[in-house]
């Protein structure tokens, strides 16, 4: 699946933008109208102190990708910002990465909805180990 | 409001284990049979590109404040782990820290609720950003 | 504690009108600028197959007390409708009525978020059954 | 898709059971191992004021749905109920039914998790009103 210049370059440049973001090393694989994943690599300072990525870092990547789904579907000069947030934890994210994957459900004036999956990648398996649902609202970008 | 000893050293032990929390500065500020207090302070990588605090280090920092909160008034020897949690973001994280207080609402055998006041700490205020529930469910300790 | 009258006649009207609201048996208890107080009595067909109320009644009930506490602190003509609704259910509600508090918590122009905590009540105490956030969108009154 | 027999029957029974569920008129249209689907008719008494379905039967649905869904996947003898209901409201819900199709998405020992897409029915379309996610525990089935 080939990602939409416009939004790819879009997200990328919100996703590079000096922050919590960033810091983590969060990376843009794909982004469409409407459609994002992103990632993080395992690192010592991600995890929990059994080793799994912390729910934390697993909630901040769905709602940075999700904001990143429904921007992308928004007239120019938007951004979605979140109300609320709820990850459900299905499985302990044991992999070398965790990658999320966003789509916008609704696209409204004020109100938007999107839904993540966060997959826990290993060598040769993935593994669905949370899933997500953000409500966020439309607002001037002020980048 | 004074700290009980016990659910204060165990709740201190488990924030300065080695991972996310740790890394990020997580603070005890009060331990208590079902309630526990948290601080971040401010620092450049915990932040959105707009300076307030990020979505996900404030659902972070919910998260593991409610299990301190629940696995306080559990038997010694569990420890609770998030089924679900649940954020709505109410106002810009502006502060110099933000502080969550969590309480625990139920504390089940097997499944714990609690919910969790976030506020944006600044010189002379503090003023309520964030509210969280989070679902949780009992497991023995390995730590 | 006193409702305020204006708040009292709003809510009760609201309530009153055609629907699954009104032919549940939905009673105004107390209605004050941002906190709204509902009863449901036991009756056979609000009750799951074990005899306690449904967590869908519950859910129903949440949902319409905070939009009543919402709407009455907003300017007239104005009212709240629900973006999206959270229930963590934490007891059985095996009491003779359910009682729902709900407070806002957030009041914007275009987003407001209200929690509520539901009691079940029985003849000599009451217990809390179920705890909800409710994220709602302002919208101009048609009724 | 062909309901698988054992799961219709199971769901069915529940279903018809005296209650909330029967009372407002439920119907199974699938049942297979984790996933279930069913179906509410518009009715005066199911309305908010506006003419279209109310929230809380949505959530009522979807909470319903999603506990087929989840006990369709367990060992005979157990059954799952709900821990949290977390519904997103995405459109107006003005089809002549709504129609809930759930899905197991973790099946666990002690906790379990669906998702719920609620769809207004009309003559010739239907639209995604509403999204639902459900954690639900396991317990032993008493009917």
């Amino acid at each position: 699946m080939k990602s939409d210049d416009n939004a790819l370059a879009l997200v990328k440049k919100v996703t590079a933008l000096p922050g919590f973001t960033s810091a983590v090393g969060t990376e843009v694989l794909f982004a469409n109208r409407g459609e994002v994943h992103m990632q993080l690599r395992r690192k010592a300072d991600l995890l929990q102190f059994n080793g799994f990525f912390h729910g934390g870092v697993i909630s901040a990547l769905a709602d940075h990708t999700a904001g990143g789904a429904v921007t992308t579907a928004l007239p120019a000069g938007k951004i979605a910002i979140t109300i609320d947030l709820h990850v459900n934890f299905l499985a302990p994210a044991k992999g070398e990465a965790i990658v999320a994957r966003a789509k916008a459900i609704q696209v409204g004036n004020t109100v938007c909805t999107a839904r993540v999956e966060i997959f826990s990648v290993g060598a040769d398996r993935e593994e669905l180990c949370a899933h997500a649902v953000v409500a966020l609202r439309v607002v001037d970008m002020q980048i």
